[in-house]
């Protein structure tokens, strides 16, 4: 042990979702070790460890950040231990990796932010979608200006797990925060937007529903008080001028897509229009006046109703070093060396932002009054 | 003459789309004599009139319809003489067929109501993607159940024909109405969303936007008081509880697609997605969890992108009977034989409708609140 000079990571949180996104990426990462794995209930975590090799298992999250000599941890909790397990890692002088919301509200994530600057940590947030080859062409030809400047646009990402009622912790005020999918899968469009586009939302007018008895009820009217968002819209103000409808919710029929992620840009000298869901994704482009063309990406498999939807077929990257798990681990390796950092990362600048377009929206909603961010 | 017993009908209006949707389908209807037609500087009118072989050409519509001896005209003019010619219209007795949107703001649509009501004349208003056959497809289906209880949605109506400035008296705010193209193409969707839905907007969420020097300028803060809205979104509510996106701009690129009519819809037990454009039009359907099926319709012609795009793969039936020109003079046949009206046509109940959602939308822009319908 005294020569092995890789990372050493622990995993806060031991669900389905740490198995898929972060296990099979950081055991397979060369300079990382997964030293020690953590569930509340520890029978998760003896799980994962036995799947994967990983030596310490815990029940308490801080007796592992005390115990397992680690140099980082990943969040993958309920969102409302986002902000506690992060202040504890971050006392540690622990690199933080944090699964997406970044916490519950932008009084929060804000702390977070503050204290991950101070402390000097690796921080990260798990906006998983920003590797995505049809989100990175996008980024790199608008900024080459492609598009021209932005007027309009369009970003949804939906789901149907919630049609059969609010899916766990995340459909929980308490746990998962008000805005629900909101948080959940609108987090990622919002960051994608302003990752995409380079462009600031400053304001917002949105709408929450949560599904009651088989029908939309507006957010303010719900008899469960503890009934997150199913269903949300906002219509968002970016800085350049332009304005862009926002859709996201988890209770949208996808047929049997799986889910959808769909994005169009419009600006006066061209537009994109990306789709990707459970058969694949495709990327088209037009110069104003011009023809569609398909972008072709490796990477971005097409959309192919003959294969069974898959995750796979949504987010080929995942178990590559596109994974952002890989790349914060890279940008630990870069910073124990003293490099310079050269890894972008959608850190809790990224996730601070994020969280505070989520309350304008919750703000708005609940108000009936455009909220500025 | 005594023995023709044809309606006669007279044009209010000789410009391009007049000559597109109005005289070749007025012109083969057995039961129609387009007797008259008139514009201001009467050289369009006189052009039309030897197109169609139309006996009267007049430059005044007072005096077209003081002479003519006509049972309905048609007006067909800039938004800002709708009412008081469709008064001017009602006063004789003439039946009326407006071009949409009905008029400039909620308070002359409301009297053109009124007074079309209170004369027994057959009144349409001219929506003419009502009877585009996927919108008659989801209408049934939506009223036999299959979508279930709506949840969510989309509609956009897009064209491009105002990126080089704007387009006409449509982009005047005297001439066409703030709401701009909210008044040209989103009267369109706002009239589609509630006839397929049999659903009525309560609220909305709007935000306008100017194209001004390159860039897009909330309409607020626009330089010329003059000009109308651009690109337009807004979030409704509607009764039933479902909340839905409407995007509608002459400023969108559209690649070579001429414009995009595209509609979505999500209930509880399934979903629709409509696209038309000047390539043809697709419709496509699921239920919850089930596959995406292609709904074959006579009259919708597939996207195909080796045609040229034009208005008649967009709008398939515009020389049939399904033209609401053909089905106004219909009814006024059927008012005429003293028989029970069997046609329903979209009316000044719904074009006074529509308005009231265009002065709501344009109030909460510039408000920043939501506006009650």
């Amino acid at each position: 042990m005294v020569n092995d000079k890789r990372i050493r990571i622990g995993l806060i949180g031991a669900s389905w979702f740490t198995d898929l996104w972060f296990l099979p990426v950081l055991t397979s990462h060369p300079e990382v070790h997964v030293a020690a794995i953590c569930s509340k209930n520890g029978t998760n975590a003896e799980t994962l460890a036995a799947k994967y090799g990983i030596a310490g298992v815990y029940r308490s999250a801080e007796e592992m950040m005390d115990e397992a000599e680690l140099d980082g941890v990943c969040i993958v909790t309920p969102n409302d231990l986002h902000h506690p397990l992060t202040m504890a890692a971050i006392e540690r002088g622990l690199h933080v990796l944090c699964e997406k919301p970044l916490a519950m509200n932008g009084a929060e994530t804000a702390a977070m932010r503050r204290a991950a600057e101070q402390a000097g940590v690796v921080h990260g947030v798990n906006f998983s979608v920003r590797q995505h080859p049809a989100v990175q062409y996008m980024r790199r030809a608008v900024k080459d200006g492609a598009i021209g400047r932005l007027l309009e646009g369009r970003f949804e990402y939906t789901g149907d797990y919630g049609l059969s009622g609010p899916p766990g912790w995340r459909g929980s005020v308490r746990s998962g925060g008000a805005g629900g999918v909101l948080q959940d899968l609108g987090s990622h469009i919002i960051d994608l937007s302003q990752y995409i586009l380079g462009d600031a939302i400053d304001a917002v007018q949105g709408s929450l529903r949560c599904l009651e008895s088989g029908q939309g009820v507006d957010f303010t009217a719900r008899s469960n008080a503890d009934q997150a968002a199913d269903s949300v819209a906002f219509l968002a103000d970016f800085a350049s001028g332009g304005h862009v409808a926002f859709q996201t919710s988890w209770v949208k029929p996808q047929g049997n897509n799986l889910q959808t992620l769909a994005i169009e840009l419009h600006g006066t000298e061209g537009s994109f229009k990306h789709m990707s869901c459970g058969y694949g994704g495709q990327l088209t482009y037009a110069r104003a006046g011009g023809e569609w063309e398909t972008v072709e990406l490796p990477g971005l498999l097409p959309i192919d109703r003959a294969e069974t939807p898959s995750e796979d077929r949504f987010r080929p990257y995942r178990n590559s070093a596109d994974n952002e798990s890989w790349r914060w681990a890279d940008a630990i390796v870069q910073a124990r060396g003293g490099q310079a950092p050269t890894i972008e990362l959608p850190d809790f600048v990224a996730g601070d932002r994020v969280q505070r377009i989520i309350d304008a929206v919750v703000a708005s909603a609940e108000t009936g009054k455009k909220a500025n961010v």
